[in-house]
């Protein structure tokens, strides 16, 4: 039958400035514009085959057909893809992580962004990297972010407009030899996922001013990024950090995304650079924590990650490159 | 040499709406209103002796006496007390805790209690409860809960009238049998102890967030702690909780009272009670976690919390008296 292929390669991000919170849930308006590194060597690759006499969209993560929910959420971005683009052709997904999946490492932000391009492609879309980013939101919030490479901005957009909700880059990846050093500290799927968790926010009684002093903090973290001042940059990472999870621990019902250890590496983090090691902590919708440094003290915190704190598993990824074609 | 002598004793209390935050520091007027429950069991008791001839205030504490600080102001508190009462003698006073001072039990509230009630009395000043509230408030704000026994509200009162700044016992010990038991995790002095915590509470962004929504908590909460409604109880008591230390966690700079232990009880006792034992949580600034239960499930929580989670001191208080002149 006849076939058309895509296959594409999207790299997680991490975000310094957080996005918690739709204003819109459905077209995923965010509640704030975001600020983030994508994340070198933490992929997504996903191929999509749409078949003229292809019965049903099969899904398959990870080498697994998917069933339910996490199948539904790819079947709706294919039937908003092939609106866009006049087909009706049902499609073959299949996607693999090489990081692990639904612990704090934004697996449905590099899925929905390599979701999107190698959709787009298949489906004969010629679509901006602007636009590709506006879609990949309509799938996972985050996953705007994924689609430009370095150092990138999430602008929250127009509510008349909802495609000016789209990411850019703002400086490419070798602006900064910032490194992300992850402490994996559970590979556990949450028990709320994101996407309950951003429709939970406006139930913290803090939510509104975390949003209303986001603009403030984006362009102070904008301004130290590219000015390169590690020490104002780390100061405003933390505390926009701090104040997603208190909103999380606020909301009803509290969502606790830390564990104990996760406190453990925030106390050690913030004693460390008190001492003269410069990093600093930022932490998703999950346990893990992610310790940003520059490329000079990356070594110094896996070891004591490993060695003071005795976490196992630790990813280290770079500032990475767009989402792209692979072809 | 003439000398004029009182013995008060004191409880600590412990706060299901917190207080944190002043909207003036001098005269410790709080932010918002507060509720909690005097703790039977864990006291101060302090003897003040004003003498004629003497030529400093001398300030023992646990045996030891104090100098800088700690000593500075007891000797504040005393020249309140003097300048109302109209003396001018110095004073030697003695005082001592039965529980571990500085960890996030309220030694402060139960200290300045004993010290306002000791002093009036040394003093020769004839105070009301109230009165006496507002004048332990001067010395440490949570003190003006440790005047009243059973359950407490400490009313913030009008700027223009301090002395409508107190607190007043809703209901007697016997209400309700509320049973605190305390798991005391450290026994370590705080880092940053609450008079200096309160004056960071401001630079959150979320501090007014909290306090604009205090009153609807306190209420929520009075309301079911009189019709002993534990489940709508311990989820105001929770949520509150949650809310101070979401506004610690963002201040300038950011305290972080929690240790890794301290979350660990907390996610515990969320599991514990969707599992169906009746108990929940409250924080005060510091590590160790208040689990609040009936009398009926207390001796099952202290034995999980031991061994569960091998906490190794744990303290039970039930509500307690008033302040009072021991005779």
């Amino acid at each position: 039958m006849p076939t058309r292929l895509a296959t594409a390669v999207a790299n997680a991000n991490i975000a310094f400035i957080k996005y918690w919170g739709n204003r819109d849930e459905k077209l995923r308006l965010p509640a704030n514009s975001s600020l983030s590194m994508t994340l070198s060597g933490l992929e997504t690759e996903t191929t999509v085959e749409f078949s003229e006499g292809r019965a049903a969209d099969e899904v398959i993560i990870g080498g697994q057909a998917q069933t339910g929910q996490a199948r539904e959420r790819v079947v709706a971005h294919l039937d908003t893809i092939r609106a866009r683009a006049g087909i009706v052709w049902r499609a073959r997904v299949e996607s693999s992580n090489n990081f692990p999946v639904g612990a704090g490492i934004a697996s449905s932000a590099s899925a929905f962004a390599a979701l999107s391009v190698a959709g787009a492609a298949a489906a004969g879309l010629d679509l901006t990297e602007p636009e590709l980013s506006a879609l990949a939101r309509l799938g996972s919030g985050s996953a705007a972010r994924s689609i430009p490479g370095g150092f990138v901005e999430w602008q929250a957009g127009s509510d008349d407009a909802p495609e000016t909700s789209f990411a850019w880059s703002i400086a490419p990846p070798e602006h900064w030899d910032l490194v992300d050093v992850i402490a994996v500290v559970s590979q556990k799927h949450k028990a709320v996922g994101s996407t309950g968790g951003h429709a939970l926010a406006g139930t913290s009684p803090l939510q509104a001013a975390r949003v209303a002093t986001a603009a403030e903090r984006l362009q102070r973290c904008r301004e130290a990024l590219l000015t390169r001042d590690f020490p104002r940059f780390i100061e405003v990472v933390e505390a926009d950090s701090n104040l997603m999870h208190a909103v999380m621990m606020t909301s009803t019902p509290p969502l606790f995304y830390w564990e104990p250890i996760t406190l453990a590496i925030i106390k050690s983090v913030r004693r460390w650079r008190s001492e003269g090691l410069e990093v600093g902590y930022t932490i998703d919708a999950g346990p893990n924590v992610h310790c940003v440094c520059r490329s000079v003290s990356a070594a110094e915190v896996e070891r004591r990650l490993r060695e003071n704190l005795d976490v196992k598993t630790i990813l280290v990824a770079r500032p990475g490159g767009p989402a792209r074609l692979r072809g």
